[in-house]
């Protein structure tokens, strides 16, 4: 049976990122089959007191993150422009991944949303900006995001987040082993797919 | 000029365990020379309005932080017992750590404390508990931790703090090169070695 993982990541996470750039070829390498699962951090920050990203909270914390995430993405040769809004809106483009990842084009738009948003420094809680995402993968944007505000949508993507609440999870990215092992972080990704072969 | 790196910790950190387990053998192997530097995270976590361990103040994040310690502590082959008390109160231990990094006993001295406190599970901010780790590594306890509790030890901790501080430092373990570049974590300790020898 091939072993699979849970990759739950959050569009305005900045680590989430590099992860979502990562995950497809190291998986791949070590044969292990990864879900993607969008969630919303708001509602559990919101739940733990904060009514924005500890990195804006807490100052300190956020100069150390936009440094860090500056040397991770040199070091792996990724695009990096510090976006001047964070964190972004990524209620439309969770959404949208919850169209994309029932079809067969889901992981291109992920991967696309975090280049522009990190890589380019644009705003994706602007629907022209997530538009032009969906195009620039070949998509139909206007039936596409017509679909994404539909009920059955919002209402696997509230599921999904209550899902992820349920797990334990706090913080993006997160990785879930099918026993049910939890890993937080971009830096845990190569171990959460070790456990993920047990 | 063998490069050089700061080791920023505090005994009551958690993940400041297995980094002061690792740090010597990894920095050796680089040639670089580490610099032990002891301070205290309650002033630090007080500015930013915390009267606790994060850890605490947020459950699903302390959950989470003991179970992905205890994978660390077994993939290392570190042994692992979580303490009743968490966070110990520190300010004991690091005083000692003043004197003995001044003289040559005092990273011994480190790696006993931690190995206690989340190798055994025992309560480092008891007198006794410190006196036992003087003993075990040769040191004349009574003597030691009476020059511990002098106004120059005490005075030399607080200033270390504030410099944690003015560097940025807003928890531990945190590493610092000679060109002013902070890395947190356990597991950045490698990346931050990789830059000090740049």
């Amino acid at each position: 049976m091939t072993p699979t993982l849970d990759f739950w990541f959050e569009f305005a996470s900045s680590y989430s990122y590099p992860a979502a750039m990562r995950i497809a070829p190291l998986a791949s390498a070590r044969s292990v089959n990864v879900r993607w699962r969008p969630f919303l951090l708001g509602p559990i920050f919101k739940a733990q007191g904060w009514d924005n990203s500890p990195f804006n909270l807490y100052p300190a914390k956020g100069r150390y993150m936009w440094r860090d995430l500056q040397r991770i993405c040199a070091a792996l040769s990724l695009p990096f422009v510090q976006p001047a809004v964070f964190p972004q809106n990524a209620l439309l483009a969770a959404r949208v991944a919850m169209v994309g990842l029932a079809q067969d084009w889901g992981e291109d738009f992920c991967r696309a949303v975090y280049t522009v948003e990190f890589g380019q420094g644009r705003n994706i809680g602007e629907p022209q900006c997530i538009a032009a995402v969906l195009q620039s993968i070949g998509q139909a944007a206007e039936a596409v995001m017509q679909q994404a505000q539909s009920d059955a949508i919002k209402t696997a993507l509230r599921a999904q987040t209550e899902e992820a609440r349920r797990l334990g999870i706090f913080g993006a990215p997160s990785f879930v082993t099918a026993d049910g092992e939890l890993f937080w972080g971009n830096d845990r990704l190569e171990a959460a797919l070790e456990w993920a072969k047990r």
